[in-house]
């Protein structure tokens, strides 16, 4: 049996530590000590099973991994330095109780923590409990710092702006649907398994000024991209042929569709003005450039007036792109 | 039908906002800036359906409020200035999908709201989603200031230190008893549905150096001042006489156990070195001395070779006192 003294100190004892947080798990609060002139950025994601991951098609070492991932990668999109993280876990009774859950929730912390270690990134606190139901329940919150006032948002972006993404699209998705289609929760590799947070592209793009807006493709880009434009007040233009379709969803029958409307890439979509240089990659990571903003008014991508978004195929007429991604309520 | 979209519009709506959040709900982070030379505090709680709160003795409005106010609690014991929330809630579709779910929500929200008004707090973020089972859960995280080095922690107690406690205690499980063997989500009123997070309090103890360490009772007085023990390395004798006891417990059969066990009393429980003159009330909220630290070993307090506490009766021997409070896991 694992109570909740008992798994806060397995949590505990695998933690990193940190200068920055002279005081971690075990008091009511954590203390955080940022760099003095930096702001603080904080975000918070629910990883639910069933909604965000499945046992059967994840392991629990993905599980963690991709808890901590999607806070990470919120924290890219800024251009933050991580801080700490705060991971709340309410786990099911079968999971507190059999030494097949005690496993599992080993193998959860071991993903997490892996991920973590690569960042340095101390694990601060949290919280624990019993889910009220059969699934797995967790929240994790991440903290970063940036230099005052120079994060990066999404509403800062220019009609006439170019649109990057970073490395390809719709991996993700395409692994999910094998994965969907044949369960199996042994994969140990792969985007939607194992996403790899772009945090050294965003502090990049924040150091050498080169955007003007950023954020995280986590609900996939037509949807994201549409959040960017509505933030900024701007429509935008995709190019069909300068999309970077990720291999795995190449060999669907859908690529397309995986890498407009696929989401949870966790790569990073950016804008610039056109008069910036963007390199072809940043920090190792292939940027493409993937089209360009206009004004909501006025002046306006072709078709905007039914759609924030626009695509152009290679051949024949521009079409409205509506909003296809993720929508976690519905 | 609530989408995440609508959900999140609700939410951000009613908001309060603040320059110390240049950037709030919409972005992947929120910004925050705190002062100069302070360190950021912060907290995260669960407030899960059937742990935490039930739909059929807590009113929406107290299942808000308890949300925020398990997290303003953290703050108090750290006595720190708030600075920002942020809440995480995944519903049941029976909430998103019909008309009176979504007024169950519009209450939490007011309960909430009416609680973070009271202290200017702005929510600058958090996360959406349907829950996967039929349960509410919700995960507050709170953020405070506290000058560099300032925090009230716990492991700062020192032996012969005096130890107190604010308000009184076993009020909450007073009322949830008297919950459970009649249930009616109508209650307006009480400890138990409505605990006042003691912030002045925590924020006076700081800023007047009254003492050596201090922390919020969540969990039962017995449960806590145990961990307070543990993490300072010491062991502590409660006189049974001193302490306060709400006049809800004092009605019960059971007025002492309440006191010691009862739990969620969201209190504060502190430690000052006999010397310090502590006054009988601190921001208009009584102060009760209710024992003495010792040390852990060598001199120490009456039977607490078998036991961390030890309870004083007003007539008859000392007795060990066990951990009774809230485990959350058992």
């Amino acid at each position: 049996m694992l109570t909740e003294l008992s798994l806060i100190q397995r949590i505990r004892a695998t933690a990193l530590t940190s200068p920055r947080v002279p005081l971690g798990i075990g008091d009511d609060c954590a203390i955080l000590r940022p760099p003095a002139n930096h702001d603080i950025v904080l975000t918070t994601d629910f990883s639910l099973e069933d909604r965000h991951f499945r046992r059967d098609t994840h392991s629990p070492q993905s599980a963690g991994h991709r808890t901590l991932a999607r806070g990470l990668s919120d924290l890219a999109a800024m251009g933050a330095t991580p801080l700490a993280a705060f991971l709340s876990l309410a786990l099911p009774k079968d999971l507190l109780r059999t030494r097949p859950g005690r496993l599992w929730f080993d193998r959860f912390l071991e993903g997490f923590n892996a991920l973590a270690a690569q960042y340095k990134l101390p694990l601060a606190g949290g919280d624990t409990a019993q889910s009220p139901s059969t699934h797995i329940l967790a929240d994790i919150v991440l903290t970063g710092t940036v230099p005052r006032g120079r994060a990066l948002r999404r509403d800062a972006a220019r009609p006439g702006d170019h649109i990057y993404v970073t490395g390809a699209l719709g991996g993700a998705a395409a692994q999910l649907q094998t994965l969907f289609a044949r369960p199996t929760n042994r994969g140990t590799t792969g985007p939607q398994l194992f996403p790899q947070p772009r945090l050294a592209v965003g502090q990049a793009i924040l150091r050498r000024r080169l955007a003007t807006a950023c954020m995280d493709l986590s609900d996939g880009l037509s949807t994201d991209l549409t959040h960017l434009c509505q933030s900024s007040n701007l429509t935008a233009a995709i190019e069909e042929s300068l999309l970077p379709i990720h291999p795995l969803a190449q060999s669907t029958p859908n690529p397309l569709d995986l890498a407009l409307n696929g989401g949870e890439d966790y790569e990073l979509l950016f804008t610039a003005a056109p008069t910036t240089r963007i390199p072809k990659t940043i920090a190792g990571v292939p940027i493409h450039r993937i089209g360009t903003l206009h004004p909501a008014s006025g002046k306006r991508a072709p078709l905007t007036n039914t759609s924030t978004l626009t695509l152009l195929p290679p051949t024949g007429p521009a079409r409205p792109l509506p909003q296809g991604g993720w929508q976690h309520l519905t």
